[in-house]
């Protein structure tokens, strides 16, 4: 059967609509006994309320919209569950979406969690966003933002991310430390804050320790940064500068597609070629040999943005004033048999 | 500034409420100049309605919900994916909520998808789900549903599944066929019925060729079937029954944590101890050895999934009649090096 309305039932009891209404919310200027009868008539209907645990006083709706380029991911996902954890202790739901690295996808995914009226929006924007004008349109609807992983410098919000430019940085001069010179970057795509960071810092670590940099030895990860990035653009690398000895890769998953590759044809690793990945997902520790890389804190970065999140929420809902933050969380390396 | 409301707008023009939204959503019963002055000002204002794109004669949302019990697994990964490609050609977008294998939170997810009004349901249920209410009112309220993966037989609503235990009984038979005769099973917990039909495929693949089934020999993956139960139940496995031979795992994450195992302590795969998984995870061709496993079409039950929810939505829609479908798409071995 259909949902029944507030109308139905109002004209079933013989009362008002408001009155329906102020019952299932539990309003104390209604009688206990007319309480009861709409209650009681509302189960036998199955009757759902317009908007889930709406209180009509304070329009909370107890649920946070969440954003990503992709779910099946080492990283996103430590930070899903992150986010999910504070979440559940605030008894907020999260709604998911997908934005499968498209822009067209992610304005549209902007304005359904806007119309379904969430508390708040996390988001980890996708490879194609280079304007921003959809993520000041949250913000014009007083909906609070906090932005983490892949974020816009340019927008006024909270963001949380790691210092992408360091982690490779230090990851570099690791390498080089241990011998390698002649090191080859798989980098993710053009746009990606943190894809542009990671290539700065492996371009600077070279430089500072007098390795002349070689842009014929970078090689761009089309395909949204995965494993058959990794293993083409190592057949690729391999034919065109078989003088490399080491590889740093933008992300783990793209690290194991080229460890894949060179176990494939017989190139030892790292004797021959080493392979240093990044984000630590847990594969890289099961993998053979196993990948070197960079620790990156998913499940923290989902956490604290979570977090800052529920409290920008309390404080607008309490009409306090909010003073965003940028945060930024350290990351180690993990170093393995790849090198 | 704050959402403003159909009031504001109205009492500004001097129009009704009526007026004013009848006028957002093209009723032909409207002045065009009307129309225009409305859509104007609510665009100034920066209004949005109350319901994504809901038109009021269909009330048509183009959302569906998705409650799975986890996102980042090597199978639901590949089921999403299908489902998105479904939903994209039709441009509806897929509310995504994470169950993460409780019940509790499945019933609310439920309430809340309901309460956001989305077209239809898609589910595959949490290892906690042993009866069925819940899912009974999505059919009460006649929102469409299907079910899929992790289904319940008692549900009358159309489910997509593969046949998990003519699939495990070829896996056994397979090991038995290639020489293995102690043979181990890392199942699933109790509940979730493929759990139950993997493990009921291995005891009738052990009977049929006369093997004495011994409940020693099996092992119960408390932690969701994960990593770690494949890496713990295996140093259970190994000492306490040394002479088994292969070892048949519920999911490929499962087997991959048995083949570190062995590998950590030096045990031979397959010369000492074979291993088989389920699901066919791009991983499974990754590690070393190389793992066995079922390959199961998780792109194609999303595909196929979405396709008849789609098409139960349109059927209902238009006031037609739905004839429920099971689906049972099949499954095939890969043979690699793990056996």
């Amino acid at each position: 059967m259909n949902n029944p309305t507030l109308k139905q039932i109002a004209s079933q009891l013989g009362i008002s609509i408001t009155t329906v209404s102020k019952s299932l919310k539990g309003y104390s200027d209604v009688s206990e006994k007319t309480k009861k009868a709409v209650i009681d008539l509302a189960n036998q209907l199955n009757y759902t309320p317009n908007s889930f645990a709406v209180n009509l006083r304070t329009k909370e709706s107890k649920t946070i919209g969440l954003i990503i380029p992709t779910l099946v991911h080492d990283f996103f996902s430590s930070v899903i569950d992150g986010i999910l954890e504070e979440a559940e202790k605030r008894d907020y739901m999260v709604i998911i979406l997908q934005s499968n690295e498209k822009v067209e996808l992610e304005k549209k995914q902007i304005d359904l969690l806007l119309n379904k009226r969430v508390d708040g929006i996390l988001m980890s924007l996708s490879n194609e966003t280079g304007d921003f004008e959809h993520l000041k349109t949250i913000i014009s609807h007083n909906t609070p933002l906090v932005l983490f992983d892949k974020i816009a410098k340019l927008v006024n919000c909270s963001k949380v991310t790691i210092n992408d430019r360091k982690a490779a940085y230090d990851a570099v001069c690791y390498l080089i430390k241990k011998g390698y010179k002649k090191i080859a970057h798989f980098r993710g795509s053009y746009l990606p804050q943190n894809s542009i960071d990671r290539f700065l810092g492996y371009k600077k670590a070279l430089e500072d320790n007098n390795i002349i940099y070689d842009p014929s030895l970078v090689f761009v990860c089309e395909n949204n940064m995965d494993f058959e990035d990794g293993y083409e653009n190592a057949i690729k690398v391999v034919n065109e500068h078989p003088e490399i000895d080491a590889i740093f890769a933008v992300t783990d998953l793209v690290a194991i597609g080229i460890i894949k590759y060179l176990n494939d044809v017989g190139i030892p690793i790292p004797k021959q070629i080493a392979v240093f990945g990044f984000s630590n997902w847990f594969m890289s520790s099961v993998i053979s040999p196993k990948l070197s890389t960079i620790d990156q804190p998913g499940f923290e970065i989902g956490r604290k943005s979570a977090s800052i999140l529920f409290d920008e929420i309390n404080l607008k809902k309490n009409n306090l004033p909010v003073v965003f933050q940028s945060i930024e969380l350290g990351t180690t390396i993990i170093e393995r048999q790849s090198t």
